[in-house]
């Protein structure tokens, strides 16, 4: 089994252990929705990877992790494509929560995917006997995580800034995007019973390349490619690194981050494989050839319109 | 200090402990809002005499427990005043938080609330040295604050029977309100090392009184005295047990809870105090003059009305 069919199937599991069938249904269908079929599970792939090279030692907490992650990420999305902030009816290339339901059901999914993040990591740490230093190890993950999610650095503060009059882009993007990069890489590493400290740049570089990746694609990319409406960023007058950047300017600082990022990776028996993990996702995240092809062709378009005047 | 400073101190402490200056400021001005000043806080005040009874010997972990379960309480008030749910302006006798700031900020604050309630008992929890005792406390106090939050019976399920066509009105109560009360009175003897299990039907029962009060306030009451519109169940169609029981048979019943509770209250030095607690309280909930008066009101206008006819 790999990491991304693990990962599934500690979703599958793990929801339906959570989920039981006196859920109301309408509630249950729509928290099923936002979950099921997933993006790319990034979180908690990189997360995963994080405690496979740690040395991980207690497979059911590590699951649990993965999913917690997941499901913050998703409650994130929920709300975040309500009418409140994106008013977005398309993601991942099908409808939004709230457009599939209803406002009311979009407000109580987020709300029950944030607890169930916990329930899932409390399902497997409450389950006796257990260790002293398991304990320790899920009561941290949890505090990872909440930094990850909440006040005063985690994704509900990046969103936050958004609302706003004075804003600082890296501030922004740090918590709205990175906090959860940095929650991952770190609670990798304490659900093997490692230490975090030196796998939070891996998570801090990653979480800034992704943010400027989506900026990136908000500007290049084409709905079919990313499930979602692009030129958002624009239209909804967001701070977004390819405008203060340039593209090119972009694409470079992109780049760099993930160099920063594979050099980060400390010391260990799987540091080769995971920087090629890293590599392989840059790709994915910004096809180099689609920014190209979309760079040449903005520059033909800029010279005729000059032609024309 | 008693009950209410206590936790009054406690909710200021930790406020100030988990919300640093880096928090975005309007989010931060709203979360201070929602809880600032507070209502009765009776779920903290009902956990906490559960703990003192019980011999708590912990006090931090006993504070942030209190101030856990008021957090998720008014994350909830927050959500539930939107325009998806009530479209509530005056909460408390003040403006709600949508209304106050905006509705981007309104949900933005209940989703950091939520976080912020495992935030607290983290924070006392992931101090160390932390003995293995503790440590347990902590994870099965989050494990009872999930379960009166969440899916399949806490407030966030009850909220979402509302969105449903078939409804049990015992269950929708049951988990809209009784599920906070049952994880407090719970999480209070787990907080001092006790057993849970005695405590929760006074944790029921006192969650059905409130839920039925609440009914009955909702006919008798007027804004002055609730600190927010009244007759909204009957104007959103709302399952209400004083419109399945009648007035007169909510009351009875919510009498009949009263003493179900009183007498639920575990054999333990504090037995005494804790009931009286608990006449006292019933007695700010439905006062039972403005409850006849009402009454004996009600009954002359429809005297009258038969007349004309």
């Amino acid at each position: 089994m790999n990491i991304e069919e693990r990962i599934q199937a500690a979703m599958e599991r793990l929801f339906d252990e959570v989920i039981s069938p006196s859920t109301p249904p309408t509630l249950r269908a729509a928290m099923g929705h936002a979950l099921f079929p997933g993006g790319a599970r990034i979180r908690p792939q990189l997360y995963m990877a994080v405690a496979m090279v740690s040395g991980e030692d207690f497979p059911a907490l590590t699951d649990a992790g993965a999913v917690a992650l997941e499901l913050m990420h998703c409650a994130s999305l929920v709300h975040d494509d309500m009418p409140a902030f994106d008013n977005a009816n398309m993601r991942r290339g099908k409808t939004t929560v709230h457009t599939e339901f209803s406002e009311p059901i979009a407000l109580l999914t987020g709300d029950a995917l944030i607890v169930m993040a916990y329930q899932v990591l409390l399902s497997q740490s409450t389950k006796k006997p257990l260790s002293h230093d398991h304990a320790l190890r899920a009561l941290e993950m949890m505090n990872l995580l909440s930094q990850g999610v909440g006040v005063p650095h985690g994704i509900v503060a990046g969103q936050a800034w958004e609302c706003e009059s004075k804003v600082d882009l890296w501030k922004y993007q740090r918590a709205k995007t990175g906090a959860l990069f940095t929650a991952s890489t770190c609670m990798g590493a304490v659900a093997a019973g490692a230490n975090p400290a030196p796998w939070m740049e891996l998570g801090e570089s990653l979480g800034d390349a992704y943010q400027i990746a989506d900026d990136i694609r908000d500007v290049i990319g084409h709905v079919e490619l990313i499930g979602k409406p692009v030129g958002q960023d624009a239209e909804l007058g967001r701070p977004s690194a390819a405008q203060v950047l340039g593209l090119e300017g972009a694409n470079t600082e992109f780049k760099r981050l993930i160099d920063q990022a594979a050099k980060s990776v400390p010391d260990c028996s799987g540091r080769d494989i995971l920087r090629a993990m890293i590599f392989k996702e840059s790709e994915r995240l910004v096809p180099q050839r689609e920014y190209k092809n979309y760079l040449a062709m903005s520059k033909k378009q800029a010279a005729r319109s000059e032609h024309a005047l």
